[in-house]
């Protein structure tokens, strides 16, 4: 069992953090907030004031916080992990960033002999707290090899997809391709309804060929009704789609269709909308098609 | 057993035809060129010398032919099936065409007592070979009931999806999503390559999650080898986008992403690539973003 630092206990770094105490590991945590804080040492984990003090003394380290600014204040910045961890120690962050900026903290950690792995998730809230979450990991193979055990408690797909900045890459490949499917599915949606079919055949015929995707799985349903509880809300997406389009401007990568889902998502939020579920993205379709007016009008505050 | 006749032996019109002699039905085809003919004659089929004289003395009339003008030309036109179809008889038209010919064709046969169903498939020509296309069929309920003997005879998930049109506005739907998601999964791919992650890894952690569909399952390998010999030509998903796009601005809809991904459909066309596999949307992502250099070019001839 190892000594591990846990910072970021929000919807997902908390019951990440209790499989990890469940799991018999030796866990101390921070987070801004004290809440979830007491319920972690409830569940036997320590509590530490600072990054620094949960850092200390820690073999590994995990960070899940919700940006890239985040992720660089919590080891970079003051009080952060790199002003105490040992060298040695494996620092493996999990939150969902940049990938050049995955690069940039993992070159100050590596001077101060600090190890790095950048190990973000799919799988939302639901697969954190059932453990079954889809991780993927940038980083040499030694260091994916010694952080596997520790993240088996965590998930159930464990992939190393490349050196640092990888898993940030896919998890960003990921999000384009999930926002593109639902914008995709919207689109079918409206067309079909507009024409009177009948959806519940069609959903079923489009899932069973060479459409089927897990949007159509998993997201037609609701928005067949029009439910848009979170879920992941279209906020946090619209985050994630500056971190693809950054990453696809390094590289030089022209990501067209990807740029005009990103430009709905602000819109989305421009209306309103930003706390409901990704697959809202259905309601603006209906707009630009003068087909909003069966919406809820409290639709937006859901 | 019915008496069928059958109206166009092309790549999928073949194979379906051979499946309904084997069935035992009396089927009479007929098609423009005479060598598929001759194939269904010694498969134990009866030649017609035209559409009408295909359409004599049947109880149901099949239709698969190229494109909406086709599909009047055979049924409407000079010696076309309903200038001898008698009273009563079913007419299915297998074609995928713009919903608002089938709805137009539908009316002019039922001015001549003919009853009318749109049944586009999907499957490929596989499917076809096969005996296991879906098939979407807009209709009475009455006559879909009449029809499903025969279709169990080409497919394997047939349904019924509304009155005449929705057939073909369901199949709209599925090349709809079938080319976005092949464009998405292309910005992927081209994403992840330029950052240099390994690619199997990453499409089977992308395959295993909220991102999963049937272009990561059946189509990721090819793009990854840049095989796109044909499957589905580019040619013939341009032509159904022409349909999509009729469908939802007939109804009003607006479905920016499909227009958008249309418009890299009539580039690659431009760029010589038309006879590839769609697959080969990925080509164009790679010439925006200056990676096309990798590819061969003799690849346009495939």
């Amino acid at each position: 069992m190892a000594r591990i630092g846990f910072i970021g206990l929000g919807v997902m770094g908390q019951p990440m953090a209790e499989h990890l105490v469940r799991a018999g590991h030796e866990v101390t945590v921070h987070n801004r907030s004290p809440d979830p804080v007491r319920a972690l040492v409830e569940a036997g984990a320590k509590a530490g004031a600072s990054a620094a003090e949960v850092a200390e003394g820690a073999d590994i380290v995990i960070t899940m916080v919700p940006d890239s600014p985040d992720v660089e204040a919590v080891v970079l910045g003051q009080q952060g992990v790199l002003e105490a961890a040992r060298e040695g120690v494996l620092l493996i962050d999990m939150s969902t960033i940049r990938p050049d900026t995955a690069r940039k903290v993992a070159a100050a950690a590596a001077a101060r002999g600090v190890r790095f792995l950048d190990a973000p998730v799919s799988g939302g809230q639901v697969g954190a707290e059932e453990a079954t979450l889809s991780i993927m990991v940038g980083g040499s193979p030694e260091d994916f090899e010694a952080a596997r055990p520790v993240l088996e408690s965590l998930g159930r797909t464990i992939v190393h997809v490349g050196p640092v900045g990888s898993g940030q890459t896919v998890k960003a490949a990921n999000q384009l391709i999930v926002a593109g499917v639902i914008e995709l599915v919207s689109e079918a949606i409206v067309l079909l309804e507009a024409h009177q079919v009948d959806m519940q055949p069609a959903i079923e015929v489009l899932a069973g060929g060479l459409a089927g995707n897990q949007i159509l799985e998993r997201k037609a349903a609701g928005m067949l009704a029009r439910r848009f509880d979170p879920g992941f809300r279209i906020d946090l997406h619209h985050k994630d789609m500056q971190i693809i389009q950054a990453a696809a401007r390094d590289a030089g990568v022209a990501i067209p269709v990807t740029a005009l889902v990103a430009q709905m998502l602000v819109s989305l939020r421009s209306l309103g909308r930003g706390g409901l579920d990704h697959s809202a993205i259905l309601t603006l379709i209906e707009d630009l098609s003068g087909r909003g007016g069966s919406r809820s009008p409290t639709a937006g505050q859901a």
